[in-house]
């Protein structure tokens, strides 16, 4: 089986993470790379992601993987024609929007990691639908995936779902100690501002967890439940004591992560709930799921599963999987079960 | 939308447990019924399964479905016409091959418990080439799935590994306090014998959990893995003081359960290892999950998944995937997301 040809198309942390992985696993190939910085133009893309491959190293050169890094996705995407292009640009459905069509008029499936785009029916049905039309007109899939949304609190809790006679209520935990993430997820869940300024990255969104009405209304399609109302409420969680990461430290009465709450409403009563902590020095991080109805279920993965590891992972992860779909707008619903792809276990271990 | 019509076929505990299920989701309508007993022949559905449904009582009579339990399939499919035949009468391939082939001639799609016929490329694959053939002549899906095979031992760790920058083995975990199992499971598992008759019993394959090695199976392919082979061992466990329960006792040094360990191996290392306990008097039932790689998972459900009803559950939530499906033979690992289906918050609960 020859390997699958990828584009990188964004190179902040995320996407340097998926490039890496693409690098390391014999399925696939990175045959370009694209980002808007100036500062990366030109570079060569193991440079810059900093990793040597067996297959680099083969060919003589130490780091050097013969990729450049481009500006423009199109003519890259034209040059270098892809089995897939990997999105990995921005949190916002609509700041993703003239990427997608262009990337789609070259009729090259998508796997994206747009949280907004994970499960766009409920909160940018407009867009869902536009989007829908351009991959079908160009007769391929996209797919925008990760940890959350994407996983751990809506495609796991949904297959757990599948055992149960009845379903009356499903609570979902996330809890992270933030300290062992990268420098912009701790900015993003507003570690080391004051409450204050907590409260205005709040009201103009760039302090918040995208997602959490995405997962509710994919769990609530999932199980057939019509809601009434999601709502989303961000909090911060302050310091107690002065608490130190690799990149940051929080003192006493700052605030040092985010809790948020999503909840989904059938009428008047909440039939989901999802609860997430991010912050600087949470004693415990763990993954927990519970189903009440018949059986009851609780799940619990103790440690949780690491954000930025996990995000880049099951994007590469679900490129298979867009490859083998229906043309047309996916989510994780959808899609055959998820599952590892593209390593060996002689060259992965 | 209007309700998905059923047949059940084989109405065994799994068989009326899933009836049962059909019977009190508002998505579904039994419109026939089939059972080889002689002792069943002619009776109402209803009065077989002991449920009183709302829409019978509407009608009012007060336990009677208005189905009769038939004995000829293939009579009773042509009569009414399902959108889905529910096929719950063998654990083995070999013993339901008529009973698929005739089902398949009328055009109509399978669920079934078939434990053997959950993953069936490695240990039967020219049935399973035959099968999808019937099935792909009829234009119709199949799926076999349970809770184990089917879910807890298959689609819930591969369904973790989706998380994974690399995978390099993977255990779970599957304890069972038997008391709370109905008798013919506790039979199955040996309880009550002396280790002679354990041993009898295993060695003429009446005594065993199916479906170790359909797991393993599903398992490796779902993650790229060519295994060199795979082991299925079955020891008794025995009571060490007097165990009772709602159906049986069980004295000090006679057989209490089972204790079954499936393992794959790469090369000579063992990759996937399942390990089984079901016993009358476990302390604790839970099911679990751990996968060593990158970044290394551990998850649990504490209290374990009830067999006997995530079975029905499983079975049941699986049909409109099912109707979904392309002809032809499927699986749990190629189905879109599990997920429950079929109930209402109101009418539910």
């Amino acid at each position: 089986m020859s390997a699958i040809r990828v584009v990188s198309v964004g190179l902040g942390p995320i996407g340097v993470s998926v490039a890496k992985q693409l690098v390391e696993r014999p399925a696939f190939t990175i045959v370009g790379a694209v980002d808007i910085d100036p500062l990366k133009r030109d570079l060569d893309l193991g440079d810059l992601i900093g990793v040597t491959p067996s297959r680099a190293l083969k060919r003589g050169s130490a780091r050097r993987l013969g990729v450049k890094v481009g500006a423009d996705a199109p003519t890259i995407i034209k040059a270098t024609k892809p089995d897939v292009v990997v999105l990995c640009t921005s949190s916002s459905i609509k700041g993703v929007m003239p990427q997608l069509e262009t990337i789609l008029r070259t009729r090259t499936p998508i796997v994206s990691t747009t949280e907004e785009l994970s499960y766009p029916g409920y909160t940018h049905p407009r867009q869902a639908r536009q989007i829908d039309a351009w991959a079908r007109k160009a007769r391929v899939a996209v797919l925008s995936t990760g940890v959350n949304p994407g996983f751990a609190m809506d495609a796991l809790p949904i297959a757990l779902t599948a055992v149960c006679e009845r379903v009356d209520h499903i609570s979902v935990q996330r809890v992270q100690d933030a300290r062992i993430r990268r420098l912009p997820f701790q900015q993003k869940i507003g570690a080391g501002l004051t409450t204050k300024q907590f409260q205005r990255r709040v009201e103009d969104g760039s302090v918040r967890h995208v997602g959490l009405t995405e997962s509710i209304a994919m769990i609530a399609d999932a199980v057939g439940w019509n809601l009434s109302r999601i709502t989303d409420d961000i909090q911060p969680k302050l310091a107690t004591v002065t608490i130190s990461g690799e990149f940051l430290a929080v003192d006493p009465g700052y605030v040092c992560g985010i809790v948020q709450d999503g909840i989904g409403y059938h009428g008047r009563t909440p039939v989901i709930t999802l609860h997430m902590e991010a912050y600087l020095g949470a004693p415990e991080s763990y993954d927990a799921v519970q189903i009440e109805g018949h059986p009851n279920l609780s799940m619990k993965i103790a440690g949780g599963i690491h954000g930025d590891v996990a995000t880049a992972s099951i994007v590469v992860n679900s490129i298979s999987k867009v490859l083998g779909a229906a043309p047309g707008l996916h989510t994780m619903r959808d899609l055959p079960l998820p599952s590892y792809f593209g390593g060996s276990l002689t060259s992965g271990s």
